[in-house]
């Protein structure tokens, strides 16, 4: 199998070349056509899927997540839709500057090439991955699981059609059909073929990445994520924030996991909070203890993204032990203050070092939908390259180029 | 020597946090002090560098790269002076937007936090990695050459005398002093501590890397650099640059290794260029063997870089082999064509996938100095966070700043 994984690699790359190529017409008319045959193939597509579903044998994130539904597809359409009208993230010129010898040095905005996504049940994410890749010029090598193999392999294989359609080759986005664990490594270390890769899925994937990746890659990391309840604040907002933040989608890596909330405050707050979230369990340190019902919290607790109904909560005596919580137990993901206080937000944008810094908004916010990126391939944790939402302009680079007129050093 | 390389980190992060919040003055100032240190401590420095120097075993180019001499230093005092008068690089707005919900969305430029350089025998990059790092932000964690350690402690000692005249921690720019093998894994697998991980060394530093590296790190890989003069160009034009390019300083990454010549334009060119650099060796295919005397190329010619006064020559028939060639052989660097054909250029420009796309100019103008980005940490030759010289924006990230009143998803 290993020559191949890189066969095909080295196929991917060649479509990769000529995607970059590809005119904005093109590459959004392959994201129209597609979006035209899901709506059209739905049944076909529920079909291939419910027998998948029924085939697997694990509990219930995974099945979840497994399962499309005719309204998953439905935004998986919308989502193509939209991004076919986004306009061209390519060939913008970033910056140009005359050197003093008359040289003109221009940077452009170019496809990275080719990016591999490793991946875990959501069929889903196939479709919005593809349309991000292509829309940007980039070919897309993408590893799911084997227990969406059937989906992935029906939802690739629009793209590929619609590719050809327009007159681009197949291999623009293709998909690994092997997905044993003896060549995740493989793929993970395909250098030369591989620009870019982006695994999404838990700690054990991002494990694996630090072990076996040679390839440049962006860890779509843990958001271990705190709403800070600063004293002055206003409570009514704190409250809607803190329960959207915590409860609109428990599982996903933007929702709160822990609450640090200040002493002055918290008397009045944390009664209140609990009245109107009563179906989350509370962990708390011993001053959230003697104002509410909560069982006591450990150090785990504040280091582990629960991604369930549960929140950790300290009570801090200052704005300086809230950031200091951040920096000691963040992922670096999206931190949020509550405060009415201008010169405490500004010390919390200016000091917590994380992707995106909330003031006085749920921290649901961070994500590339959200914020107008055309969708998100995923979230990057780590500083180099992207930070944050990784949408269209994510999946791009810069290249110099450089005119000249005979100049030599 | 585990816990205290580990140890030595976290200082190093406690003080980029500080260095993040330092004013640009601050920052400046430390730059000034260093220069002042140099020219006035020169002596020192130089007596010290000596004694290394007699100890070095091993032949040519590292000693050459280990020696400092008065004229090296005076780079390096002016390197210094120059940069603390570049512009703050930080808090830069990069970009805003406000959503259909009233959510204001910013994002600012910060330092990286924690840069790692991991570089061999010149102790003048201890010097420029700090003082680049410093202006921007970062903190130094640097691990050069046992051969260079006393060299690179005094540099090392004179920035952290400075970060503390200027209020800030001496952790601020840090020196591994265990430099054995065995540190070097450890020290590239400082997670959670490096945010950024810069190798300045050859294919066996890349390889140990992309080996041992679970931090993110940016390859300063090899440039397998090429010129192709086309058919038509201007043939004194192509003549000096392609001298400069690969004679100027043959043992750096942007000298050319490969000649790639129009058939048409041959003829002409070729027993001129020989005639221009007779010191060169080349190495041609049939078609140049043909022309001017060249011991026979081989793949391995093509795919190396010699560094040395040695060219590889290959006579093509088209702009399209030439791009092909480049495409295989290449490594992503610098690519230059002499043409005076637009839509030639254009072509190249487009289709030429590398850091640096260069029209009638020397490939030795990919340098971060050269093209004022306040001289350079290294030259990526990947496509992620940053491609070709990484200056001062290069050694920053972007962070998302996101002020709300109350909104919720």
């Amino acid at each position: 199998m290993g020559t191949s994984l890189r066969d095909q690699g080295l196929a991917v790359k060649a479509a990769a070349r000529e995607l970059a190529g590809a005119s904005n017409e093109q590459r959004s008319g392959v994201l129209r056509r597609v979006a035209r045959e899901l709506a059209e193939r739905e049944e076909e597509l529920l079909a291939i899927n419910s027998a998948e579903v029924a085939r697997y044998t694990e509990g219930g994130a995974g099945r979840d997540r497994l399962t499309l539904t005719p309204s998953r597809i439905a935004s998986m359409i919308e989502a193509l839709v939209n991004l076919s009208e986004e306009p061209d993230p390519l060939f913008e010129l970033v910056d140009e500057r005359r050197r003093p010898n008359g040289l003109v040095a221009r940077r452009i905005r170019v496809p990275l090439g080719v990016v591999g996504v490793v991946y875990e049940n959501r069929p889903n994410v196939t479709s919005d991955v593809a349309g991000l890749c292509v829309k940007s010029g980039n070919a897309a090598f993408l590893r799911g699981s084997s227990s969406a193999l059937e989906s992935n392999r029906f939802i690739a294989g629009l793209f590929r059609a619609a590719l050809v359609a327009e007159g681009l080759s197949e291999s623009g986005v293709s998909l690994v059909e092997d997905v044993s664990h003896e060549t995740a490594a493989e793929f993970m270390g395909l250098t030369g073929v591989i620009d870019c890769l982006i695994p999404r899925g838990g700690p054990s994937l991002i494990r694996a990445m630090r072990e076996h990746a040679r390839v440049p890659y962006v860890l779509d990391g843990d958001g271990n994520c705190h709403v800070y309840v600063d004293a002055p604040s206003d409570l009514d907002q704190a409250l809607v924030i803190v329960v959207n933040a915590k409860t609109s989608r428990p599982g996903v890596c933007n929702a709160a996991e822990t609450l640090l909330v200040h002493r002055d405050v918290a008397p009045e707050f944390l009664p209140r909070l609990v009245e109107e979230m009563p179906e989350v369990e509370l962990r708390g340190d011993e001053a959230t203890r003697a104002l509410v019902a909560a069982t006591p919290v450990t150090e785990e607790d504040y280091a582990q993204e629960f991604l369930d109904l549960i929140l950790a909560v300290r009570v801090v005596d200052s704005l300086e032990e809230a950031i200091d919580h951040v920096a000691r137990y963040g992922t670096g993901h999206s931190e949020a203050i509550v405060t009415t206080d201008e010169a405490h937000a500004e010390t919390w944008v200016r000091r917590v070092d994380a992707a995106a810094v909330v003031v006085n908004a749920s921290t649901r916010f961070v994500d590339g939908g959200e914020l107008g990126l055309g969708g998100e391939v995923g979230i990057s944790t780590q500083k180099l390259h992207a930070r944050g939402p990784m949408g269209l302009r994510e999946l791009t680079c810069v290249k110099w180029v450089l005119l000249g007129e005979g100049q030599v050093r």
